[in-house]
């Protein structure tokens, strides 16, 4: 176990990084060249445009004024200038909620590490177990941990009411924060303009019909099931085929921008070859060679969507059924149309960004099976996935490499790499990891058919989260390899679960701070730096781009990653939780975590990030959830801990806690789930009266025509979604054009 | 344990009850006098008149013609007779999907019993392991058992496979039964006549409001958010005082009746006292205390009913908002009103009849804080309820019964009284704890605050599953006190559960087949021959009965008891599930009792019971759902015993099934349930537009004018609930008029 000094270097080194980190960005985002990287939202508004062009050359590229580089840190203020309701009209309301997740942190955290260094941090600290056992190898952090508790010492009735303390104040800011955001949801939805959305319904699974075809047969269902307000569908094509086409032209029409780019710089053709990635094949005449290929693909393009356009089996089993109010909307998203639960499924239509098309046409019963099958598929995931992580951590500690490696010995042994290895390389092999399974998850989760993809990063969160619950979280306290730890478990009574964890929590404590530094803070400072992205722009800038819409379509502005964030953010919130009453200086690190975090994204949301869709804070009910479940771990952990030190009377003290917890759970579900499910009639008939007084003559019909047609189809229009990358049609032909 | 011939006697014993009750049933219902008891059903429909006035005084009373004795079991056919869609005619769809539970039984365990003789008892007797050892006392049904296969045999592998048939054939016929029962409530809802609720939804949690009355703010509320399809509302009066008043006088004058009678057969003013019973205080005339009593409290219920009136105080906050169709109706059942989730609630009304009154005014808060504690209070009901159980069993074995009272041990050896001991005393042990238990816990589902009778029903009779299953199945199966199981339960590893209760089920097979036959066999016997109803009735015929329709009011004639019965069936189910795989001995016993059960019912239900409400089989998912939670267990259980035979792979040969039956519980849920508890916008547009063509000019305000008054303020309506039992006002009027 690392002692205090191993800590503090480890500390030292990350706080460094963290500080480059700063001062690096602080460099680049100065230098007008990285605009496009570090304000693409003002850019894409048309605020802050391009570099200046009225200085000299250079300081289009390079900024010379030497006292801007002084204040290096003045963006953290700026982040902060911006008042809730315009980040609301700026950035979306998903984006404000998600960075009240990190503030919510510091309201939860902040006062429960105030009340646990002033009460039981003294309790702790004055219990001189520790120093009486002559042979235990101890640190500095375990005396300030409940580990210096004396065997059933009375002290530990402090511990067990400053759980119900902090349990109580979790609940008090929990319920504040939902009833906040729910209104805040609520009055978002309220002011919001009129969007299609509103006004419409997905429908899935409509029952096939002998007599007309799916258009047909959706008009006349809901002109007699909804015959007063029934305005207007949209079906939907299959065009996955047509998507695909589209991509793949995007993509050879960068090849060929790049090689006429070298061209004009060079004046001489470049070669390629016809094979794999350029490499292999037959040389050719590049410009030609893709030009060729584009015409090509240009005209399967086009067949294809006349075939998928005509043919009525390219047509999909759901629509997008609109109607003539908000009420009546609502309505038909509420209930349910046919007695068969299984056809005409009605939800409400995500709004037309969000949709994710592939998923509309999966029959029920392949719903379910596809369920199961992801179900049992994370199973083994989570649990299978644990053995490469256990095996290269357990070669990751000093013993473990001295052994495999016997010759590095005497470099280990040295101060400074022993600190570098104990401090550093247990969070980055697990780091390593966790960045190649959130796409693995988003993967499973469309195999599940969710429609929309706000959705889908709800699901595939949930799915993360348990896997850093399980092999994270539970994977670092309870070294083993994986299935081993599942089958002792299994055999282990349910009571002695909570002991088996609760007792080896408090000698984690020191790895857990590393964890939060490495992973956590160095985390942060990297997200802000946007090493990746600036890279590609600055390649995408040097050989793709010719005009100036090229270059503002080479920035990636990037998005809240809801799927990968906020289980970690979940995470942050277990330790802080679970080490309040066990080891309060675990949580000045969450506390910086949060803190950092919530300035460093809200200057992300305000400068960098481009939403994918708004969903309205939607995903606010599973953040509850899932904190209320970090709750109850760490209130069970607590009970395993404390019976285990003979103080048998404390568990029973401490059962009322997680049936309060529970309760509270269902409780908040009921009063505030549902503002994030439904749409109550009350507020769509405001909706509606509003504007029926101010635009009577409102042509609902023109207004709705195209909002839900598949992006492919569409004219000119920005599409930001990575999962379907279709390009801009006019401007293919102008390009194609232009090469011929 | 006790062995084939102790079986075999106690078999006897139960058979020959159940067929002196049987013979008893079938001299008494041949009995004129009995009709009313035997035959309620078709004497309030004054089909079956009251006995036949033409012939001699006695055939009035006696049935004197022999031969009808001869054919003393020709009820049983006559039982048969009925087709289905008649009897739903007849007794309604509750009852009809009720009998439909038995059989399922048959259609289930029928071919499992047949499946497990022909393979698994050929592959038990030939396992020849309990002959081998010496000391073991085993006896003729264990060698049928699984017990019978060695240790580490492969001969399991049949058990396995045999499971595996077994759930399939299980999920098939359920599968089926759903689909059907679905279809049929479907049918049912689809037919039916007009009935109030088709067009009314109850609502809730109405908020207060400084400006208007209760009733006002409903109106102008559903003016507004419903403008096209609102019509009428009923407000719920708080007339919960009145009703006592109410059902206080009606005990008055059944006093009354009674003193007033002896009076005239004996011409001798009656004497009483006015303390309590009757029994103390001063003497009065009887006639005449009485009769002034009834008038003061006439007096006091008139200013009461007044008060309710004009008090706006005595208006809850809630209300039956009916709507112009049926369409409207469901469309405000399943949508919700306002953003705030805890007011305005919807819910379809349920019919007259079934309105549990008081619960209609309970704030949210106070319904989450009510459901908490009665959930608290279960658990504690649940497992200290068994303490009292586990001692009386204790006794009630011969070697506990020895120790107690040492002089009765020759009469206990005994051999027939052995066999009695053994046979009878432990089931009525927990037969006499039963008939307690379901009106506690009907008294709990009130206190959480579910507002019909049928909702009421279907949540007791889910606690009193739970109930039985932990504390008849699993008690029986694990002897030792209840808290001591609870705590070996929680020390023990989740895996270790199965084993520990899976080892000991073959060895409890006799005394479930003995449970079977007592509380099965002799119950259903004892059921029909209505032993309480038929003394009451004729106690009550002769002390108080006066007009024929006194008479006609003297007789209860009772209802399925759905929150007792069902979970009853669950049982067996259980039993049935869990052995078939382990002593398919015990089949057969099973399959008598649902197929008795069966024709029993249908006879009651055809000429018996009177059902307090009518839900439209809304009870069925919750049957569904407990069998296959059954079907999961006795896979858990058999797990639990094949890993205790030294074959490890079996253990994850059977793992998939219980995977399969959560899968097959999700399907069919969201295949299936939905019909349950929403009505299609599709069906009821079908039965609005049916209506408007063939009664165009239907007045629907006075038609639902007076629907959903509460009781005790209606004219002259038959109100049958046991709950509230309010009087006639009318003839209260007449008879308070005739005794003064």
């Amino acid at each position: 176990m690392a002692n205090l000094g191993e800590i503090s270097v480890s500390a030292a080194l990350n706080l460094l990084s963290a500080f480059a980190f700063l001062v690096a960005f602080a460099i680049l985002r100065l230098q007008p060249i990285n605009d496009r990287v570090y304000f693409p939202k003002w850019n894409r508004r048309g605020i802050r445009n391009s570099p200046r062009r009225s200085g000299v050359c250079v300081t289009r590229f390079v900024n010379l004024d030497w006292r801007t580089y002084i204040k290096f840190l003045n963006w953290m203020p700026a982040a902060f200038r911006m008042p809730e309701l315009e980040l609301i009209d700026h950035a979306g309301l998903d984006s404000v909620v998600y960075i009240r997740i990190y503030l919510l942190g510091l309201k939860v955290i902040g006062p429960l590490a105030v009340l646990a260094f002033l009460v039981l941090v003294p309790v702790n600290w004055t219990g001189e177990t520790l120093e009486g056992v002559k042979n235990l190898a101890y640190n500095d952090i375990d005396k300030l941990s409940i580990s210096n508790v004396p065997d059933g010492s009375k002290r530990f009735w402090v511990h067990i009411v400053m759980s119900y303390v902090f349990a109580l104040w979790t609940f008090y800011v929990l319920y504040v924060e939902y009833k906040e955001v729910a209104a805040m949801r609520l009055r978002y939805l309220a002011s919001e303009n009129r969007r299609p959305d509103q006004f419409t319904v997905l429908v899935r699974n409509v029952p096939p019909d002998p007599d007309e075809t799916v258009s047909e047969h959706i008009e006349h269902f809901f002109r007699v099931n909804h015959p007063d307000s029934y305005l207007t569908h949209q079906v939907v094509y299959n065009a996955n085929k047509l998507a695909k086409l589209v991509q793949k032209k995007k993509s050879l029409q960068n090849w060929y921008t790049y090689y006429f780019n070298k061209y004009e710089r060079t004046s001489k053709r470049p070669i390629t070859r016809t094979g794999f990635g350029g490499v292999v094949g037959t040389k050719v005449d590049a410009i030609d060679y893709y030009s060729s290929e584009i015409q090509k693909l240009s005209e399967a393009e086009a067949l294809e969507r006349e075939k998928v356009l005509s043919d009525p089996k390219a047509i999909v089993r759901a629509a997008f059924v609109s109607f003539k109010s908000r009420w009546a909307a609502a309505v038909c998203a509420q209930t349910q149309l046919s007695h068969n639960p299984t056809i005409w499924l009605t939800e409400w239509a995500p709004e037309p960004r969000d949709v994710y098309w592939r998923n509309l046409a999966i029959p029920y019963f392949d719903l379910t099976i596809r369920r199961l099958l992801m179900a049992i598929a994370l199973f083994f995931l989570i649990f299978f996935f644990m053995i490469p992580i256990a095996f290269v951590q357990s070669l990751a500690n000093i013993e473990g490499i001295e052994k495999v490696f016997p010759f590095l010995t005497p470099l280990i042994e040295t101060k400074s790499v022993r600190s570098f290895i104990q401090g550093f390389l247990p969070g980055i092999v697990l780091k390593i990891f966790l960045i190649l399974l959130p796409t693995i998850l988003m993967m499973m989760s469309k195999v599940e058919g969710f429609s929309s993809c706000s959705s889908l990063d709800r699901r595939s969160a949930g799915k993360y989260h348990l896997f850093l619950l399980i092999n994270v979280f539970l994977g670092s306290i309870i070294t083993g390899t994986a299935f081993q730890q599942l089958k002792t478990f299994l055999h282990q009574p349910p009571t002695e679960i909570p002991k088996t964890v609760g007792e080896s929590i408090p000698m984690k404590a020191t790895f857990f701070i590393t964890y939060i530094m490495v992973d956590g803070w160095a985390g942060i400072a990297a997200e802000i730096l946007r090493l990746v992205p600036l890279v590609i722009f600055h390649l995408k800038n040097m050989f793709l781009v010719k005009t100036e819409q090229d270059r503002e379509e080479a920035m990636d502005p990037g998005c809240l990653n809801f799927a990968t964030y906020e289980p970690k953010i979940q995470l942050y919130f277990l330790l802080g939780l679970v080490y309040s009453a066990v080891t309060p200086v675990l949580l000045p690190f969450v506390i910086i975590f949060f803190a950092f975090s919530y300035v460093v994204f809200r200057h992300q949301v305000i400068n960098v990030y481009a939403q994918r869709y708004e969903s309205g804070g939607s995903f606010w009910p599973d953040v509850h959830r899932r904190l209320l479940i970090g709750l109850l771990i760490s209130q069970l952990l607590l009970m395993g801990l404390l019976s285990t030190k003979s103080v048998e009377k404390s568990t029973i003290a401490l059962l009322p806690l997680p049936i309060l917890t529970i309760w509270f759970h269902v409780y908040c579900k009921g009063r505030f789930q549902s503002a994030f499910v439904r749409f109550s009639l009350q507020d769509a008939m405001t909706k509606d009266t509003l504007e029926r007084a101010t635009e009577p003559n409102l042509n609902l019909r023109a207004y709705l025509k195209d909002a839900y047609v598949h992006p492919v189809f569409k004219g000119r229009i920005h599409f930001e979604s990575p999962l379907l990358v279709p390009d801009e049609e006019n401007n293919t032909l102008v390009l194609t054009r232009r090469s011929s």
